[in-house]
């Protein structure tokens, strides 16, 4: 039973997941690399190409809500240049 | 008439979001890197971080459909290293 309980919470673990992306006036000279070489391939209908990261922060933390207030903090104090990059957190299972 | 027209053209462009991110066994030594950080910063209740990458593609493409195709191939032909990446196109509008 012990045994039962402690696996599922084990499953209920929380996986939260980020995107950060560059802010709109910020330039993006990655994805301008990228377009001008899609451009050359023969992909010819871009208007712009901007990169970003994506972050699957496994927590231990079964609490939707407390989760993603975790990983909010940590995108605030490492994961984020606040200055020059926006966040969204944009789902957890 | 004209000019309304290509304005809503403009207007119904799609831009088409992809997730890249290695594949599971795959190891992913900037994760790890961002793990232990986030741990000696007092975040203990982390299993695991797993980085990828994250793309807007904006294009002149108007029909969603073949839209995503495009970025499909843009992703097989460039953007996804398959043998260690997959992807994910995750939205359009």
């Amino acid at each position: 039973m012990l045994q039962k309980s402690a696996q599922l919470k084990k499953e209920n673990n929380m996986k939260v997941s980020v995107i950060i992306t560059l802010k709109k006036d910020v330039l993006d000279p990655q994805g301008k690399v990228i377009h001008q070489t899609l451009n050359d391939m023969g992909f010819n209908d871009i208007n712009e190409i901007r990169q970003g990261k994506y972050f699957v922060i496994d927590t231990k933390e079964t609490d939707e809500k407390i989760a993603k207030e975790k990983v909010k903090d940590m995108c605030k104090k490492l994961l984020v240049n606040l200055v020059i990059e926006d966040f969204k957190i944009i789902g957890s299972q």
